[in-house]
């Protein structure tokens, strides 16, 4: 009797869609006969909010609470439309949920895999995971303005971090640590100049650090650390940051890594109190949306997160080999986004039966 | 009969003092027979503070007023030094000199020399100038804490965004971009995160950029930014962003062309109500102080940037001439802080000569 799944899929806008289609592909190819998996479709996103008006309504979060995971392909609409100015439906839909949901774990791994290089010419190997702080900080939505449009004009953000907020990432990340062989972890911050905010942070790697004896520590600045991921990345094992700052360097990993294309992140909620989220690290791209252009890859590792966090580190482990040996068997000529799927399923179908 | 210039050198600490002694060798090299330079040592820093207590006093202020400009080595101690815990001399020194001088832009330019090259298999021609505000942002200290060291503290941090503020640096971007040969900017940012701050932002480069019809604007977010710094850091020209993304961009820019050891940077105020100041971008690596094995070529960069600043923009195409010519020369044989400065000041003598 196979375990059930149930998903809640958001295929977003721009290339979503497709590249979710190819992560379901993959999923329904290594869940067969192991995973019931029972899918339900949220159109939600800008298209929906033109349409509608609405982003995200109770009824849409109270829908999607009754699931297991839910999967999301990329969401926002041209960027250059007036109607979508401020960032209104990532605010209103990703965050929106990560708040939601508690998410306060948000994962990104990075790996330069050998047959997809690197803009860097020596990168080494490079095998680390940031874990993102995913609702404090900078991205609490607390500022304001007054005199808006006059000189005196004066605008604020504030960040807020809580002993509660930090601890628990903290956790996370060192436990994390302790299932990975080198078992180091960096914080990065910018305890020199947000001497509030850095010292809560410091202060709490510090008395959680005494628990995990078998886990280095440093720390460094993220001024600093943008140098070490383009001179040195393979000095880094776990990371743990705040949320600006790890919305930042993930990108920049993405970057001296295979490229945003095979991002893929998880927004944990780790009591499992409410659904986590997963989803690629890229946006929309509204520009090559429906040419079947965009690289699934990094929404077919999102499935991979996926599954490890059900409890499917099996299935999840076919996924991740399925990606590697068609990255390993990439030649030079351009396929579709479909083409890419149904290779990556494909090597999925043939993991399995080696493995069985 | 020459300029006089008034210099105060705050030599600082660890690698400070070397690499300030060669960025003087060069000045002198360059202002002889042109330039009066007239020094004031202020032993300001680290050594100072462990010594005395104090980190500057109202009177060290009021005396470095009286100058035309101020270079700085690079200043802060030992990290693992309790007593200069929460960067207290950063702040204390550097950030308050930026804030008491009012020095709103800060100057940061990043080429890719073709004889040093970059850890970037394929960097293409990269020459660009981040304007990073320097007043304003994150950077105002305006924090703070409650329930310290309980599970219940929350820590808050707020940037504080002025339309004054944002104005003044967005014009001296768009009159540097104007005096650029390709005129155009690019606003870094996270308005879609960050919405008041970044509608200011926004709304204020929109308004500059009327003004001036022959310079092409875009936009991108800080975290898309460090993408495209390592994939194509060839399309950027003028950036002109915040405080804090500027800090951070600064650094990924100096990694990805020769490395923070060319870094230079000025701390203008455009104005010249206060003296300008002149520093590396990097810091004073007390791990390797005193062995002469820092390159002084940031510091040399920096004086090339004063010399602009004080109206001798000849004299800073020599020492950006003589820097150029030893970054050729270089071989594979390491030299000492002093030969490499003895190199330049003899190329900037020479290059001097060729020009006369
Ligand atoms: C779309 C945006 C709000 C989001 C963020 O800043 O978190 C994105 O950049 C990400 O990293 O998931
Ligand atoms: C030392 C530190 C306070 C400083 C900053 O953050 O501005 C430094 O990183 C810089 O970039 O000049």
């Amino acid at each position: 009797m196979s375990q059930t799944l149930k998903l809640a899929v958001i295929r977003g806008d721009g290339i979503g869609p497709e590249v979710v289609d190819e992560a379901l592909k993959v999923l329904h190819a290594v869940a067969d006969g192991e995973l019931d998996v029972q899918e339900t479709p949220f159109s939600l996103g800008a298209d929906r909010f033109l349409a509608t008006g609405d982003i995200l309504t109770d009824a849409d979060t109270a829908a999607l609470a009754e699931h297991d995971a839910i999967l999301l392909g990329a969401v926002g609409g041209d960027p250059r439309d007036p109607r979508l100015a401020g960032g209104i439906i990532e605010r209103g839909l990703l965050l929106k949920l990560r708040f939601a949901f508690d998410h306060y774990v948000n994962l990104r791994p990075t790996k330069v895999h050998a047959a997809v290089g690197s803009p860097l010419s020596d990168p080494g190997v490079v095998d680390f995971v940031v874990v993102r702080e995913g609702t404090e900080g900078p991205y609490v939505g607390n500022g304001g303005a007054i005199r808006v449009d006059t000189p005196h004009e004066i605008a604020t953000e504030v960040s807020i971090n809580t002993a509660h907020g930090v601890e628990r990432v903290v956790r996370y990340a060192f436990d994390l640590a302790m299932r990975r062989p080198r078992r180091h972890l960096t914080l990065v911050h910018k305890t020199n100049v947000l001497v509030h905010a850095g010292s809560l942070w410091q202060r709490t790697v510090a008395a959680v650090a005494v628990e995990y004896p078998d886990v280095t520590v440093d720390y460094q600045h993220v001024d600093a650390v943008t140098i070490h991921m383009v001179r040195e990345p393979s000095r880094f094992d776990v990371i743990v940051t705040d949320n600006l700052f790890g919305d930042i360097i993930t990108d920049l990993a993405g970057a001296i890594s295979g490229g945003i294309g095979l991002a893929a992140s998880g927004n944990l909620n780790p009591d499992a109190t409410f659904p986590s989220m997963f989803e690629p690290v890229h946006g929309s791209a509204p520009d090559i949306a429906g040419q079947q252009l965009a690289d699934p890859t990094a929404a077919v590792l999102s499935v991979a997160l996926l599954l490890d966090h059900v409890g499917r580190a099996d299935l999840a482990a076919v996924v991740t080999r399925a990606v590697e040996s068609d990255l390993a068997d990439r030649g030079t000529t351009r396929r579709s986004t479909a083409e890419i799927g149904d290779a990556i399923a494909g090597a999925a179908v043939a993991a399995r039966t080696t493995t069985a």
